[in-house]
């Protein structure tokens, strides 16, 4: 009856830094997107990444580029140039795409992480210069974006196939808008009632934000984090409702 | 009568910091290899570096991949595990290739840079691993090292296309090696008796070590370096010297 | 009759990567500003300029912190939390102090750097979280800063001694602060009008805004660019121009 | 009757990279070694660590300086001039020993990490330079060193108190250096037989070598490794062990 990607952010270890319980997720979700080495990952990182989804053929491997900024994981704005940012961008998905290639794995979508997701889901010039670039890249490729924002729209513009992504555990403001992660309340803690509103978003195609109102919203894809202490038990609970209700999980692309 | 390519290590500026004189030595020499962000180099940096090449069709585009050590320029040597150098190579010609086809350029070669490409001349298992990364990632790329090292004949036993590359500024050891650059006379820097020993290579294949060694030497591509400061001045002094002598200028690949 | 200091950042290279001119000018003026190894400057290049400044022993000797990024060699906002940007303050004191104190050198003031110096001009939240750190550090160390910005408001906020300091070759916009770098006429790059702006700031105490506007400034040193190709050549027009004027340079500390 | 050392590599997170328990392990231990920011903590890092420290009046407070090389967690051996290596000891142990003293704290001992603890165990000329760098830096400060090692002998050289320390959990070999990580036995995982092990140490002052070789060793502190997943409980063992048998843990210094 409903279908829905379930994706979620891996390859974000770092040297001898583990992050992650990417081996255990991945086999629950529909599509991963892989840190590129900028603000998580290396070399090494991302081969035994790449290697990990080659053995998970039913996922979509996307791009994951972010600010080069390991110290702050890509969560803090870097001011570049369009130049800068266009050069930023292809450079990693060359690296990953290429590295993917050598293991016969083909590159589906590109989601920006953190702070340069966050900017380019209301600075639509900067989310221009995203999407061109990708565009520049391999015209082929999904550009995924927060449900609606400006990153979506900047992706339709120069003709990319775009994916509405939502959040079941984060709190949006009025406007669409997640709340920053710097308030108190941004992220909903309570594991059965993040199941119950993804249950929700995916039946509905709504969300209710922070002040009560009802938001429409377009839902593609839903981001899992797998970082957190009890991930693997939270993606399996989602799993589970989704089986109840009949949805299924598939990245349809 | 003789053909030879000239080869020049470019692309090596770092964000504020400018390194070379990469838009006038380009017009003179017939192929370039550009760093791709590791030892030196930046997106933006490789970005400006594409678009000069783009504008010297005659030149050949190689990879200089290396170390991942701005701070030490990749002269450091850093061990690594075979999976870590594959990744490290692999990432890099990704990286390098992937920007370059958004140009519509195409990579022809790959040389590594500095302590990589010293210890691959010498350690014929790490030249191994290099070698057959530069394969998987696309066979059809020569590997560029230096004449009859580990590093030729790991490319030659991977199946790989070889330039055998020669210093014409730098003393050889009797073994065909090169002068450690630690030893004080290891760069030779009079510019005149540099042409000289330059053209005398290209005729013989034959160059003289520190002792007074004759060496046979294959000579298809002669290193330049282009961040000295008289270095557009005696790239055009070879050039002149090569003119006069009949050796023509090419990357013949 | 009058005395002002001339400050120079330097200690700018970063491994094989040289910038400036610091031999050269240090003995021309009379304070300079070592990076710190976070936005320029290496343990090594450190080293050598206190070396170098311990030959100037007429010199004195500033901490010049930045944001922690070389490729943008600080002149990109990064933002940071209170806590961070104090211990990303002290931490960059703590190793240039303690590199200086083994030379016998004593640390005299700090001047923030690039968009840390810009940001902190501003916002004067910011200045006090600077100001503080540098007091809790050392709290007989000066704070130098834009004349009449919120850094020197903080600085006096917190009790620290303070440093007016203004740019002769940079436009000021009507509220004194500088027109921002990205504005095509930012710099003033006429040497001539450059030195007659600087003697008349001193004179006077006073600069002519963009916009014809006449601005008080406490003018209590000039900030002089070391890495400029005609760098020399302009402060030696600078110091010539002082004598002629009877304008000694010290910097009073 | 016996007192014996328990020092702890410490402060090692980075950015969004936690790893440690440092909270769990401060209170069970007598000495701690902090990095410094070059392979591994970051300025906050340090703050946090130092707050901790401060809350923990019994233990001794060390500086853990190494390799700058966060990908290989300085465990990978970077090669440098003399005057390299000095310059970046002095700059580690002043970030460190300032961002101390502004929280009324003082340096005890130095005890480098990883790779360049290694060297310098085997690399007597390199193991003086680190001598001399820490006595340059603060000559009261002690020297922690691989027990009989040339660390500790060249510190002993240039007039240093220095430490001799034990690994309980790794296997030695013949001539009192320790088995190659890379070796795959050469961490010995059975908690209970390291706890035996570490016991006999303290008691004998001896260790069985791999090949069961009985070698004299000096043991005033035990290292213990706090980053693994039972290492708190492993730990808490010790202490109960060393309790039993009457061994005081303190620092002694």
């Amino acid at each position: 009856m409903y279908t829905v990607d379930l994706n979620v952010d891996l390859g974000e270890s770092y040297g001898n830094y583990i992050l992650g319980n990417d081996d255990k997720i991945i086999p629950l979700i529909s599509s991963v997107n892989v840190a590129c080495g900028f603000h998580a990952g290396d070399p090494l990182v991302i081969n035994k990444t790449l290697d990990l989804i080659k053995d998970n053929e039913h996922v979509s491997l996307g791009a994951h580029p972010g600010y080069r900024d390991i110290e702050g994981f890509g969560r803090r704005h870097i001011p570049m140039t369009d130049k800068e940012l266009e050069a930023n961008i292809i450079y990693q998905l060359s690296a990953l795409e290429g590295m993917a290639r050598t293991k016969g794995l083909q590159l589906n979508h590109v989601k920006p992480h953190g702070a340069m997701y966050n900017a380019a889901s209301k600075d639509y010039e900067m989310a221009k210069i995203i999407a061109r670039a990708v565009q520049k890249f391999n015209s082929s490729l999904k550009l995924m974006g927060l449900s609606g924002s400006s990153l979506i729209q900047a992706g339709e513009e120069v003709g990319l196939s775009v994916i509405h992504e939502v959040f079941a555990d984060r709190e949006y403001m009025d406007d669409g808008s997640l709340m920053p992660r710097s308030h108190p309340n941004a992220v909903i803690h309570d594991t059965s009632k993040v199941i119950e509103r993804t249950v929700k978003m995916v039946i509905d195609q709504k969300v209710t934000s922070v002040n009560g109102k009802i938001l429409d919203l377009i839902v593609d894809s839903i981001c899992i984090h797998g970082d957190s202490p009890g991930a693997v038990e939270f993606v399996q609970g989602v799993v589970q409702a989704f089986k109840e209700k009949g949805i299924s999980i598939a990245s349809k692309y």
